[in-house]
């Protein structure tokens, strides 16, 4: 951290605005999410894919480590950026597609259960005595056979993407993207594209291994989002050589 | 941001004064408007139109990207600023449409709502423990069939208006609006005027597609807020060329 | 802003005495009333006029920008300052005078509720978390056929007043009330007295149209309070020539 | 405000200690009272008197400016500092007052009376989020045929006083009235006195009006406290010459 | 007040320990304690007496003011410092009492009584958004025939003395005690004592008014603790010379 | 502590982002970890040992000191860093299990209990006037018959593990056991295997005494967790040589 | 109090980590502790003791002066520190053994029961607006025939202890007791280490009076903890020369 002028106290005690407009402490709870692991969403007509990185680590019982969590049967999401944060988070999505589910009889649609999280986010950038979630979620699931994919922001901001890589090489995984990005992919195609765009972080000849990854996935046609296991993502990663 | 005398604390903590009767955190939050997207409203005799800039961005799913959003049958809204600040406001404005024709069996007035948005942003600038909201608000409808329009700033201060531009190209619209408004337009004439004050901050040659601009409006006639339809926006700029 | 001694802090946080015994927040409240439109009342054997005016502003629909507000049949008032926090203090008077209706089943007298109002004012200026309000409220109306005139200042402070100007131009209108104030004049005589008050602020041959302004007042003889129209409003500028 | 080793931050934020032991926002609070009106009261064996100066403005409706506050049949009071604290004190003593004799059915004691109003103070001096009230109020009446008289300061502490100033010329005052004080004065010289005093802290040959003071007193063998009428006052003036 | 290395900070804010394992603010609340009227108490075997100096001020109502306070029949106090601060411990001492006697249908003892006035000081030295109360009380009554005296400091702490003084002359006091302290004296020696101490602190020559003082005592035998009488304080202060 | 640029303020008065997208309170908690006596935990197919050294302290009774606490009937849990700390989320873990056995009568589940001791621990990173939680806890026990280890760290994030130490010389520990670690260990293999860890952190001769260590153990086949007795310590460490 | 690098505030406001992972108040607050008289415990097979000094004052009543507390039958305990701070958590020792006895109807353990006290301290070391107890606690009794001690620091933190000093004096102490500590003492040879602990922190040849100590001891047959006598102290100290 260099010294210069630097922020002169915008960035403490509350988020409050600087002269500029910017809400210092969501500036750097961005910088949070750049350290997490990647993690990159596609939707195409037929699918949408998440995949999460997971970085082996001695010891580490890695297999028993979750990146892709499960929200409700056509739902899925993951983060990059502080666990602990992205946890807290992942409950309330749980807890209110539940509670949808049981008030109305039918499940959450994904565009109002991703604001329902943002909102939460948006209420610790602008309150005392808290600071913001460091974390980026993405979001994907099948909305009555239409593939929906969103991220949402340590702001609270969200957008829909066609497709979206977060976390420390989410420039990379993201040029790749938009390079080879093309909407009427099959499920597996787009569960490969997915694949390809996290190699593309990797040095050259570097190989990617069933158990450094997890993905989930939503199918138009069965409108199930499940995660595939140990064997598929070994079967996969077999077939991409 | 250059080194002087500065601010020396009175833009810090809470909203307060500062020695020329200032609320500098009002101010600054100002600034966050003024990076949103280009967003404008018009209200002549025969109609009120609402148009909001959707900037294209690579892998952004611009069509499911909202802008112009839906009050009540006869009014909706736009806002420049921070999103998640103005999905705040926007919940808070579609409540309390609902509850006012839940317990007086009758539309809310344009004014009365825009008054409760505003309030909320008062509230902001007042009390401690939290910071303005960074986000202007244009409201616009037709109460019996007048149409109307009004912009609220993060201040709390609210103004009826002709015509109004918010956002990052906000000068060069407005400039624009008045030198071009006349209040005897026809509906279609208002959405012209406005889609061409925003075409004002273009380029010259620089085109503007359907899905980059979100168009609401309420018609004197009808008493009704809609938003057109990608083919219907398609269809008026192919005639404006 | 010059740099040198300044206020060393006692300015800042909450609402602190300063060494001098001065409130330095309600003192830099003060210059933001200062900012405000020039608004001003007038009271006399006969009546009490409340003038507002209201500055042109390209594209503003200023027809519809209300300066003089009524509070109950027998009273109105208007302000300068930050209109967001005014309308805060105008809500509170409006519904302290319906409740003393509905409990005493008699209007409010214009004192009380200019106390009541005031006693608002005075709590954020002594609490912790709160910003003084920014604005100085003009009150006046009719007591059981007396006229009444009151100005509360930021601090809480009240007064009641024979003639009172306020915001940008009160030093100008002040000199000019004080030298033409008479108190047996008539209800069109005060009327007229306050205009040219205002007059007095102008360049010299500088027109005043009749939507530059607003006025209410309340006769002796009826005891109530209302706003001249459009109409009366340019009648009385047309006499004045 | 000089320079120098100043109160080094002892003075901030919420009343504590300075290591002299002193509470600094409790001295500063007695500098605004200093800036108040001259207001002075005077008790003998006969009668309790309390005058307030009311000085003269261009358009301020003085007759309309009340100064001395009856707070129930037997006690009034008055006050130097802001006016707007003042108010607020004065209301919690008539609300004390009427409580009291509706639980008790006998009028409150004055030196009760007195302890309340100045229990109040010194809640504002010790809890965190206020600031002090910036106002001594004279309180004075008759209690069993007893004349009463007590001065509250901002801290809390208050006396029971035969004679006592306070407000810009307190010193002057007080000086007439140490060398001039008696205790067998009747009810028309204790008055006398009074305006004496006030008449001291004046120019040689400068006159004082009938409107430029008020004037309240209780009589031991009434036990009544009741303001002088302009006329009364006026006739008073008039013998003093 | 001089410069130095001073106390950088930790005697700000709220009350918390200084590197030293000081509280500052309860340091500096003792200062408050040093500048009262000089108070002291002495206990016997036959009587606790506690004696309060009252300084003459021109035109203060002396004779009104009350420096030993009666809490119960058995025990009464006194303090120095802050007059408003120990007026609220008073307050809190008598409803004590009164409640423990509705409650268990006897005296509360002195013992008891002390720790729930100190344990209230404790919680403001821990606690944030409040200050220490700056006064020590010296508490002394009869507790089934025995004599009990105890004296608390602003910290909380409290300790019980067979003689104690406080205020701006202890140390004189406190020594003239030290040397002629007995404990088994009559009630009538008892209070000469303590009248004595007090002479101890005058310039030689200077005479002691009995309205200088006041003198509260509770005899072993009577098991009542009562105030002298101005003439019972004259007649004293005559046999004394 | 070195000079240096420091870290300018983003680690004081609550837990805020840093520009670096750090939580410095959190990281300075951890060094308080790092003080902690050595702890371990070692997971393999058949069992799951958690071991606490406990260092001798002369006239400390450390035969009554607890280092391995159960939760319930299958899960125990150690932790290194400040233990009254450690002692509140023992305390948190132990009611969350027994009521989860009391709602679902079924013993909770080790991920879920750790998940609930890690959220508590998150709260207090996110919001102001509490600080982190100075404490790493290692959680282990039987989930029907699959031994579980998972690590907590300050920030609220936790992990499973094969294997993994905590406290002053957690490097020295954790470098053995990664050299060691196998998984397919009988259940008195784990044991030896994490007392040889510890062993790992003392100078070549040093003994280790069976009242410095404090061993708890799940077994696959039994799906119990108990400690071991002292005698049961003794016979290990003999056979250990 | 030495210049330097000092602790750069991590020892202000609220109880924070600073970067070395130390909570400077705690350690501040151990300070306090320091000053306190000296105090220790000491437990054997047959017996605990605790032993307090009490230091002679001049017209101090130190008969009345407790240094040693019943909690319950069973169990005692002293402290070194804020003597007020102090005087809160035995108020809350002995309310937890009372609410004990009352539900569960047998006395409260000495674990438990120490645990309860310092889980309050622990509290008071983690959230805003207080401060840390300034006060160590030496709890000591007998748990169904078995002696127990420990003592809490202001942490939170408490261990069992076979003897214990604290206060000025504890290092003197501690190493007497460290050098002559055995477990097999007689209840009268318990106390004689005590009381010799407690004479090693003195010069050779000064004396130890009967009214300078106070003693609490329970036996382990019997399983009550009393105070001894001040005759029972003289006897013993006499025999000792």
């Amino acid at each position: 951290m260099a010294f210069g002028p630097a922020a002169m106290g915008y960035d403490r005690a509350i988020t409050i605005f600087s002269p500029d407009g910017d809400l210092y402490q969501v500036d750097y709870a961005f910088q949070a999410v750049k350290k997490g692991w990647t993690t990159l969403g596609v939707k195409t007509k037929n699918a949408v894919v998440i995949l999460g990185e997971k970085k082996q680590s001695l010891l580490v019982d890695i297999d028993s480590v979750e990146k892709i969590f499960l929200i409700d049967d056509h739902v899925g999401c993951s983060f990059a950026g502080l666990a602990s944060d992205g946890r807290v988070l992942i409950d309330y999505a749980r807890n209110s597609s539940l509670q949808h589910k049981l008030i109305y009889d039918e499940p959450i649609s994904i565009d109002y259960l991703t604001k329902l999280v943002a909102d939460v986010k948006q209420m610790y950038t602008q309150h005392g005595g808290v600071r913001p979630f460091g974390v980026s979620l993405i979001i994907g699931g099948v909305d009555k056979g239409t593939p929906k994919l969103f991220m949402t922001e340590p702001s609270g901001q969200f957008m829909p993407y066609l497709a979206v890589a977060i976390g420390e090489n989410y420039t990379t995984a993201t040029e790749f993207l938009q390079k080879n990005y093309k909407d009427d992919l099959s499920v597996e195609d787009t569960i490969t594209l997915a694949i390809n765009a996290l190699k593309a972080t990797k040095q050259p000849g570097e190989k990617l291994g069933p158990n450094e990854i997890e993905i989930g996935y939503g199918a138009a046609n069965t409108g199930i989002f499940r995660k595939l296991t140990l064997e598929e993502r070994n079967d996969i990663l077999q077939k991409l050589g």
